[in-house]
């Protein structure tokens, strides 16, 4: 009880200490000169400018440095103290407030916790303070999404299905009035909110959605049906965004049933929800379908524009996205903690375990995963707060690393803690069993892989198409051309193109620089080569999209971790070595990766294997299970 | 009720099948003459003849068909008929008479399931007939065991604690009377048994336990004071396998503290457990800590010799480990076809998800670790049935592998399954978590890689030396040293040494032959050099060591599916042409991989890595948690 009452007490506080905190003017960068200054690598010149994202651009085998070197720094000064002042006593509410063993048995967040968490602004975070909330910027509520990432991913999804997706159309998308009806009380956390996009025959394939929505001959509003299945706060709710198809007349005349986004209360009426499925974890998160049965939507409840809501549930996933990469980093830096703390005071054959090199690659890995998913989730938050106009790849594949890096540490974690780490009284099983989701909800790390690829791909095949054209109508750009198509000559036959980060990265880390120009050099031809060879059809190739789709992660990796250990040296912080270390290390593992994946994609023996691969799965699926006969014959 | 009915009635007809159908001899081999025909490769002559044990013979880069090759096959005509018959009603008394949904949610067995399992012999499968059990060889219960992993691995573990390791000991080192007196009742499930082996400080340093036996003064007993913890079967045994230190008088007259296993009954008074371990799976198996409390058992129980229990441990697990490989070959096989049934029937972005690649992919990957798993879990009990003398890297690595295959192909299912996945309904998370121990259990899978290279080592660096004194002492032996040189100096250089499987494996699997003759090839001169270069001192060198196992690991699989497979295509078997897929594909990213984790061990670059990841972990440790400055400073 005693606990409680501190907890509510810290809270109250904790509101005034944020209000009085963040007003202050946003995207300020007052950080020192190295960081402000937006050095252009020698190469970005080079680049399509159509975008400076700097996976987009890799499919070019183009270095563009712009949004990720120098590490970007987007906090002000006052920022940064205030964001700092903050992360103590959230930490605190977590530690002494939360309990997730009983938020988990109770299949439901605590009555007190929760009462804290609304008390304490922590339903409306991002929402402007004018309308209720705290007004955090992208990196700020990174920041204090981590410390909920350390605690209870079940609190982390509940909070995240209200204000990472389930209101973010509004304050994305949302009309004045729209803002100013609904936000102020999403904020505190009077209503929650849930986003409603998938349904039993639409999971990946979220156009494919059945819901309907018809606008009433008097055209005051919009008739709803269908049923969501797997909503976050679907039982819990009172304020949904629903996606669904409506009639959109087309400039032809042609009337299409296309993707609107509406915002739909369950005081609408006809708005009912199934009972709490049952989860392998985040139990204490609600998960509900949820059905529209001719539910009255105002007219002005369209969020948007008609027909646009495909890209209303993009934007609102990929805007989103960012979030998850920086709980998960919390949850590894708790994970880490336990495994740490028994390899350091276990004793087995008469030496602590941490002295010995099995337990020793383990905790090294951990530690660079983790130092990769941070540096990962804090460029693109950083990104979304510079307005970096196309961060979608880069959010996707943090979304991946974060969800497979977290998964793969607490797995180790318990393999570190051996027989302990079965046991649910360690409390680390349960983390495993709440990341299991995170591969799969807000777009599998399959379907995001294939995103990655192709979305880079298209854009390669874009640029390379121009350049054809450009070759066949040169118009003064001969000099252009020649230095594309030479770069191009080189790295078909292994030729190094130049490219080179010096001046950008810190000479203590020119090994991985190197490697990292390398690896852009190999990709670049690599995905050259499969244009040529597939051209459009290159959306089938799967097995090759998945391998670019790996390599463009790991190199993508490799670049965050040398920008952040540059700074880091530049800087002469005391961790510099160290982190010196971890960039090193991880670079070498990921350039074998990358070079293994772009081989892979090549090599006549690894596509022999990708053909004998579809014929296996064939053979399994038509015998409806495992057909090699059995070696004892039954 | 009426399906317990059914249940309890089908059970007796069982029992009396099974007495009736296993009162044949076993061992006798009536199978075609290519299998009879034990096939001794070309180069099995060259090598060492202490152990015919293919894992160990890998160490020499030798060749040693003998075990592996052609698939062995040793079951008569009417031991296969017989189990034949047995499998189908098995497999119904898990499907209608077992629930495991109910037994997890009871956090133990169903007593009308219990029941029934043991009215059917499940409790005394490899128990002799005249001590009332059914007799099995090892490949029956292999296959016995496999239709329990594919339904409910927490009932597995109740009947694998019981007589997998709990009273195995008897079996094995028991006199007739401890056998006499025990067996009956255990078999018929009368008393239920427990192996006690792991204490708070001793995990996988077996012989480091503080348990202690004093023979009284009189000879007549011993008092036996300890505590245990992690005892599957604690709270419900009433008879226990117990390690216990004892003084033992050396031939020297010295006393020293030496481990000796004794079997001891709950109504010896003094022994008590704790209760149920709260875990993460495999709930309706009981686990909890066992105490004995000045225990007096009587001399006559010790089990086996005095201080030899260290060695009565490690035989116990080692002859316990074939049947995990085929229990999990089992739960693989059933979550395969939840896999396959969904994508089979999942329609997104119009058409059936089967039909894309990155499915397929996993599809494809899961039929090949099922078919290594399958492959390894009936080598290795046809090997025991063989009594061949030494199959513990064998055993070890189909643990390792069987634990791993498992786990990889269930959490694929939960990936292709999407939501549902994750859903309990499903019934796949459960499996999911049930297997997350296997992976620690009985010899966790990192000390058993670092068993399998150090044992494998020692014996090539035994080989080594003799080979030196040899050289050092011809006696008439030159032309065998000069072959033998020749072969280390050849691989040395690269050069293949003419290991061939011509006539070994069928022709249509010439290229996967020629990659495990290569990937021998490399392996020998990887132990080579890390011997000359390490010395004994490569016992430190863990991470070079796991390398070493995992390219073990990887041959030994291919050499499974390559025996396999050969056996099928020469047999013109009706799933010939998929197996052969299955063996290509697999051996060719066996190869790979082998390659790679090879290359690791001698590259210089890899040892600058192996030694960051020391000094990385060492500063984690050193620091209690991450160490890194974060990207925000705080």
């Amino acid at each position: 009880m005693l606990r409680l009452i501190r907890t509510r007490l810290s809270a109250s506080w904790w509101r005034q200490l944020w209000a009085q905190a963040l007003a202050t003017p946003h995207f300020r960068l007052t950080s020192p000169p190295y960081y402000i200054t937006h050095q252009k690598g020698r190469y970005s010149s080079q680049a399509n400018k159509e975008s400076t994202s700097f996976v987009m651009n890799l499919f070019n085998g183009q270095f563009v440095p712009d949004n990720v070197f120098p590490f970007p720094s987007v906090l002000s000064m006052e920022q940064t103290q205030s964001l700092q002042a903050l992360v103590d006593p959230c930490t605190r509410f977590f530690e002494e407030g939360n309990d997730p063993v009983e938020n988990e048995k109770l299949e439901s967040i605590e009555t007190a916790t929760l009462a804290g968490l609304k008390e304490m602004g922590a339903f409306g975070l991002q929402v402007p303070e004018e309308l209720g909330g705290i007004g955090l910027t992208n990196t700020q509520y990174a920041r204090v999404v981590e410390v909920v990432g350390v605690h209870d991913l079940g609190v982390g999804i509940s909070l995240g299905a209200h204000q990472s997706i389930g209101f973010k159309g509004i304050l994305l998308f949302g009309t004045q009035s729209q803002k100013e009806k609904y936000l102020p009380k999403l904020a505190s956390g009077e209503t929650m909110a849930a986003f409603c996009l998938t349904e039993p025959s639409s999971g990946s394939d979220a156009a494919s959605i059945k819901t309907v929505a018809e606008l009433s001959e008097c055209g005051k509003f919009y008739t709803l049906n269908g049923g969501k299945i797997w909503i976050s706060n679907g039982g819990t709710a009172e304020i949904f965004t629903v996606f669904a198809k409506t009639p959109v007349k087309e400039p032809t005349g042609e009337v299409k049933d296309k993707i609107s986004a509406f915002i739909v209360e369950r005081a609408f009426g006809g708005v009912t929800s199934g009972p709490p499925e049952k989860k392998m974890g985040i139990k204490c998160s609600n998960t509900a379908e949820v059905h529209f049965d001719n539910v009255k939507v105002p007219a002005e409840n369209l969020l948007g524009e008609l027909g646009k809501g495909f890209l209303v549930a993009v934007n609102i996933l990929n805007n989103g996205r960012f979030g998850m990469a920086s709980a998960l980093s919390g949850t590894m830096r708790g994970v880490i903690v336990k495994a740490v703390d028994h390899a350091a005071n276990r004793k087995q054959f008469g030496d602590k375990i941490s002295n010995y090199g099995a337990i020793q690659e383990k905790i090294a890995r951990m530690a660079m995963l983790h130092y990769v998913t941070e540096s990962m989730a804090y460029v693109v938050s950083a990104n979304m707060d510079m307005k970096v106009p196309d961060y979608k790849l880069e959010a996707s594949i943090s979304k991946i690393f974060a969800s497979e890096a977290a998964w793969y540490v607490t797995d180790e974690c318990i393999q570190v803690l051996g027989g302990m780490g079965y046991m649910q009284e360690t409390g680390v099983e349960r983390v495993l069993r709440d990341l299991r989701i995170f591969r799969i909800f807000e777009g599998t790390n399959d379907i995001l892989r294939l995103f990655v690829a192709l979305t880079g791909i298209e854009y390669a095949g874009v640029q390379l198409k121009n350049l054809r054209t450009t070759i066949m109508n040169p118009s003064g750009k001969t000099e252009t051309i020649l230095k594309d198509i030479g770069m191009r000559a080189k790295r078909k036959v292994g030729i190094p193109t130049g490219l080179s980060l010096e001046g950008i990265v810190h000479p203590g880390l020119d090994n991985s620089a190197h490697l990292v120009t390398k690896a852009i050099d190999l990709f670049g031809e690599a995905v050259e080569s499969l244009l040529l060879k597939y051209g459009e059809k290159v959306i089938d190739e799967q097995f090759h999209l998945k391998r670019v789709a790996d390599a463009a992660i790991d190199i993508y990796a490799m670049a965050v971790v040398i920008s952040r250990a540059s700074r880091s040296l530049s800087l002469g912080q005391p961790t510099a070595e160290h982190e010196k270390l971890l960039c090193q290390t991880w670079s070498h593992e990921a350039f074998e990766r990358v070079r293994e994946n772009l081989r892979a994609v090549k090599s006549s023996t690894w596509n022999q294997s990708f053909a004998n691969m579809k014929l296996i799965s064939d053979a399994v699926v038509q015998n409806q299970g495992i057909l090699a006969t059995h070696p004892l014959g039954f």
